[in-house]
């Protein structure tokens, strides 16, 4: 764990004044540089120590058999997981003969800066050798919002005291070792993953290209240099087959430090040739080298800019908070911006953690986000989607259903997942992309993506939940024997969360046929098809305990045995390290918001009283033992007027890799948590609502936080709302006027006429309690 | 398939008259012979060609780590697999330089016959070799019922027309080939199981001893031989470590054939050393000779006339299901003569199916035939899960549970199935052990096994209910998130056949302690855990649909989408095969009877009306996926007077492996549906039931069946039940005075007294139909 404090407050960035080794993979992850198309962790650079050394390429996998002792039919014979591709970050120093190595040596000062405005991660060394030489070291490390396929590091070395020999070596390594993790087989056959088919160096450039041995991608990575001209530079280049180098030597004096700018350049397919990758490495390396290192930055910051200047959340009273929500933000951008036509995976390219799949965590968590903040990469997110359809239908068409079945975790779209009660029972995933897609379509009014993408999504996902559910004797529609999002159930009749989810899929499906009759002929709609979907849209079944006055998460949820909180120790914690999954499944305990994610995302669907009711009886058997459950847990105590609780909750969505809450940030940045600490300040606090696409506020704030200011794209428009204690004022910077509501009264907000509205109280029931020892992060004091 | 007629229809016998290479695997489980210690598959002597060869020792096994793609707590991390034991059988020949070999030369005769009454598989053939020399073979094979270490061989050789040279070589072989079974990766890891540890020979004996590799059980394996003083014969022994061979030259004339007798012995041991296992083999080789062949031949027939003399059930009418019948009684038999202190496989000592493994259905089908026919091999075998409970109870804990979690699937007591849902959640075993248990002291009045024994069992399965189940808000005791029997269905709530059998085994428990407070004292029973079993036994929830008029087999059942049964083609049976778990789980359709297993087993808490009902509409879901199906449905089928259904299904079970029903006998006999056909003939037609150690008849036979006689122990006495179509004749052979009920009238049965009672007219409902293509194989007109 991180301790509290490790990184300094500030506004815009993350930064980090000492080196800890202990919490290096950690720190790896925290400043982890990414596009959404390359990602490098923030290794130090020069390759050693680390913590979990990852260079990552979107789509860029490796498969490997899935073992089962006990097979059966449907099983997903292959699975994929992320490759560590070839290293282009490494630059190694020797000073006057000692290899600089931060474990030797004394160092007098190290700072890693990530600027959440430049897109930068800047270090700080100032190191003295073994043999009593110092060196001042400066590099900066970008990867490219503006050029997709380029990475970039500025590398500045000094000496302090005297002149000194200086050798500068910059690499590209394949096949690193990686650290052994116990008991993971699969980290074994990713070892040597990469065949070499190409190496070679010409002047200060090299390039590799590989292919994975199972897989058979393809990838060319290559560097290039530019060098001062000031220094009596002697430059070589080599390279192997998992291996190039080029050093630069040169005797450097106090004063006129040795600046080196290292361009990297990737380019991966399953189709095209040795070649024409490492043509299209080549070419990448020339745009950048032309594009040069001020230009890089430039575009970097004009990037960013444009991003906050849309999007920015501002909240008064809480720096700490306000800095953990912009790194947050930062770090869904950079999972989302240039993912063209790939997936955004739970740690986006942070980290190997999940192996490096995308959940129903995308859409459902960090979509809600992209498409009011960025929504070129929500837009770009569904395409993926869209992208693996074939594969969606051929797996319906194993399983037995209609339409498409999306894969719980995936790379490239085959269902990876081996353990089918909570991977293919999980048809919730179907409606979330569906859900995600008609949200998309709402907030945008991007009717080309209807077209392209987002009706046939709609369609094929209706057809997956009318095969799947059936009517019973009375009528109402079933679904059975399904995964909610709740991972502690499993394989449940009625789970009120898929319901609801599919009950909205099949609705907006037919409304979409409705309105496109060349989209429902093009997809073989016709007429009866669509009311089949609307008739089990309104027939659709919510169980409710009539007794208890709540709705139980699936039927007969209500009348299974309580888990055993009070005989459960603080360390059992979580709970499936300790206890098998029959007794979870059979007992109430939940692990991550299921019904309370029903009421924050079908909330027109449940009256105030429900919502407090239900909110009260799940919150003391709600664990959080996913990173999947404080934000919406704050959306919905916000809403019920517990806005004490939402702040905590808000707190540990946002501090969740800052503070390493799970202790696993090392795998990775937990990107739907982070997506979630926006859900939670402008869905929780910010009170806005879509549902149907119908943009509604009621804003109210907790005493922690003085003031939020938060800005949405909505149709062309840019909205921003502030919020205090007492009022709430919604202005228009751009696009046409707009109704909407503020806590039940409409509003219309033009450019010309901001509009102010008193925030109304509310007085919540009791505050509910946690499970002992769960109470959320936020509330230990630690925010 | 073995095709219908391989066999010819004899009351005593099975004889095969031609050799069939296609179909040999599936007579070598057909004619294996076994006394529960040691198995021999009905391999032919000189040891190929070959389906599956096969020689096993009870509790002889391998270990081998269980492989998961994503891991969970309390997932096993070690499988067991029975293993290919070293081969004694093999005599290997050759004729005047030919090797004797099947697969050339020309044969003229071929019959095998096993003996169900000299328990010897006998085989004579008679053939001419590729250069033309023919010779007569007559071998005849036991394993021991008196001797269990010892098996032995007849081997008569003798030249028809010529004088001819004779090679007999008499072996052992250990680490034999067997064949590759694709997908089947356990097979691979168990080729090569077995380290030597030391060989040896000492003039026509010789001894291997070996170790497996991972479990480290230690096996000795021997021969010895007695020959004809009368040729001139030429010995030569000769062992290496994996291997020992005895050669006997002679030239051999016309009329004065070659005789020889090889005995073989086995030990083995976790525990002792390797000198003192080959001397007790050593030791068991002297004995056997010192009995000799005509004595070892004597003792085996004394043996198996005993136990048809008490247990032969005859019926008339149908001469080649009195076979199939007695072939499944000889079967059971074997499986259960000699296992003192062992477990009763699946597969018994027949073949590897199942790895070996003992289910569920040892205590569930084959015990009930056992507990009135050899009541000492059933005690044995509940011995033996009594020797593995402090496994069950370490399992327990592990679990978060109280008392003993018996395995799903085990050779030594550890859980060795992987898939949870199907294994794990599968508590009723707990009651089918603790409820076999108290069937066999009701029938035995065994006192002394309750106080080794039964009462610990039955105790520590109780403590498991009580802490696997909770009281709801009203009151109801519910055991929540288990399977039940029918393998299409999992992780559901109150299933009907495991809350009774829960009832039963609670009860039971109560009344055991509540009789012998010594037992009450040594376990820490005290009356308030007594009570609170009671209390849970008589608040168990029984699930019923109102609207229907039926029990769901688990709550909210009949609420689930019928199987489409229309849409599902004749060759996509069995469904496991070809439909995802998660669709078979959620639907209405049953793999083997689960109500109706209830209806049977707990007899006494359904009304008649409730039975017919039930029945009716479980029949057409039940599609008997599994060979533990038929027999039950045909006591129901009976029970409610659909008396040519119930024919038909019992046709099904005692046919299972003569005629390769299910395509799989070549893994070894079906023993819980072998069993099955005495449970359908005794329980079903004979009518006979044991609720709570009460007797009681209502026997009615279908038109097909003539008459049927069978015999039951009970308490010390032999009686027998003589039944046609109008009457029922109740005598009692030996024992005191017995009153029983006799279609609900009690009658007083003595040994001067034999009692005739008329069998009442029963009018049966409208004979329920069968999902298409899943008809029972015995109304196809096989029977």
């Amino acid at each position: 764990m991180i301790h509290h404090g490790s990184y300094d407050v500030a506004p815009w960035e993350v930064c980090e004044r000492t080196l800890d080794l202990d919490v290096l993979a950690q720190s790896e992850s925290v400043f982890a540089l990414s596009n959404g198309h390359i990602g490098l962790r923030g290794n130090l650079d020069e390759g050693e120590p680390f913590g979990l050394p990852g260079t990552y390429l979107n789509g860029f996998y490796e498969t490997m058999p899935l073992p089962y002792a006990e097979a059966g039919y449907g099983y997903p014979e292959s699975g994929q997981s992320v490759v560590n591709a070839t290293n282009g970050k490494i630059i190694r120093l020797l000073v006057a003969d000692e290899p600089f190595d931060l474990r030797y040596g004394r160092l007098s000062r190290h700072e890693r800066t990530l600027d959440l405005r430049a897109g930068t991660l800047t270090r700080e060394v100032e190191w003295t050798s073994p043999t009593e030489d110092t060196v001042k070291l400066r590099t900066t490390r970008l990867v490219s919002f503006a050029q997709r396929a380029i990475a970039a590091i500025e590398y500045i070395v000094e000496p302090i005291d005297t002149p000194l020999r200086i050798v500068v070596q910059s690499e590209l390594v394949a096949n690193e070792p990686l650290p052994r993790t116990e008991g993971d087989p699969r980290g074994a056959m990713l070892q040597g993953a990469l065949e070499s088919e190409r190496h070679g160096t010409h002047e200060l450039r090299a390039i590799l290209v590989h292919r994975t041995r199972s897989s058979e991608l393809r990838m060319a990575a290559g560097y290039d240099h530019l060098a001062d001209s000031a220094h009596d530079l002697q430059t070589a280049s080599q390279s192997e087959p998992d291996f190039a180098r080029t050093t630069l030597s040169a005797q450097i004096e106090p004063g006129s430090p040795l600046r080196l700018i290292k361009f990297i350049a990737y380019g991966w397919s399953a189709r095209r040739s040795m070649p024409a990758l490492r043509d299209q490495v080549s070419a990448g390396l020339a745009e950048a080298k032309h594009t040069g290192w001020d230009d890089l930055m430039r575009l970097q910051r004009e990037y960013l800019d444009d991003f906050w200047e849309r999007a920015d959340v501002v909240i008064g009273g809480e720096p700490r908070l306000q800095q953990a929500l912009r790194f947050g933000m930062f770090h869904v951008l950079q999972s989302g911006a240039r993912n063209e036509g790939r997936a955004i995976p739970a740690k986006g390219l942070t980290g190997s953690g999940y192996d490096g799949h995308a959940f129903w965590d995308t859409e459902t968590f960090v979509l809600p986000m992209l498409i009011y903040a960025l929504p070129a990469a929500a837009r770009d997110a569904l395409r993926w989607r869209h992208s693996t359809l074939d594969k969606a239908q051929h797996r319906a068409e194993q399983l037995g259903l209609e339409g498409a079945a999306f894969p719980w975790r995936t790379i490239a779209g085959e269902e990876c997942s081996s353990y089918w009660p909570a991977g293919t029972a999980a048809f919730h995933v179907n409606a979330d992309i569906a859900n995600s897609a008609a949200r998309y379509i709402n907030a945008t009014g991007d009717d080309g993506f209807i077209d392209d993408c987002g009706g046939e999504l709609l369609v094929q996902t209706a057809r997956l939940w009318r095969s799947l559910g059936h009517h019973d004797s009375s009528g109402s529609f079933r679904i059975d024997g399904v995964t909610g999002p709740d991972e502690y159930s499993a394989v449940a009749d009625n789970n009120v969360f898929t319901n609801l989810a599919a009950r909205r899929n099949l609705l907006d499906a037919a409304d979409t046929v409705e309105h496109s009759p060349e989209l429902a002929h093009a997809l073989g709609v016709d007429a009866e098809e669509a009311a089949a979907w609307r008739d089990a849209a309104n027939a659709m079944t919510i169980p409710y305990d009539e007794a208890l006055g709540v709705h139980p998460q699936s039927e007969g949820y209500t009348d299974h045995a309580p888990w055993d909180f009070e005989r459960t120790p603080p360390d059992a914690y979580p709970l499936f390290l300790h206890y098998p999954y029959f007794d979870l499944y059979r007992k109430q305990v939940v692990k991550q918001a299921d019904l309370v994610l029903a009421l924050a995302m079908f909330g027109d669907r449940f009256t105030a009283e429900e919502k407090a009711r239900d909110f009260a009886y799940y919150e003391p058997l709600t664990v959080r033992d996913s990173s999947l459950s404080a934000c919406t847990q704050a959306v919905i105590a916000a809403e019920v007027g517990h806005l004490d609780l939402a702040y905590a909750y808000m707190t540990e969505a946002a501090l969740m890799d800052l503070d390493d809450l799970e202790h696993n940030s090392r795998d990775g940045v937990h990107m739907a948590s982070l997506a979630g600490a926006w859900v939670a300040a402008v869905v929780g606090f910010g009170g806005m609502r879509d549902f149907g696409g119908e943009l509604t506020f009621m804003p109210r704030l907790p005493d922690q936080l003085t003031r939020l200011r938060y800005r949405l794209g909505f149709r062309g428009r840019v909205l921003e709302v502030v919020v205090t204690s007492k009022q709430a004022t919604y202005t228009l910077h751009s696009g046409e006027p707009l109704k909407v509501l503020h806590h039940g009264e409409e509003i219309e907000i033009s450019e010309t006429d901001t509009v102010e509205r008193p925030i109304p109280h509310l007085r919540p029931g009791k505050r509910p309690r946690q499970p002992p020892h769960r109470e959320p992060f936020g509330a230990r004091g630690v925010g």
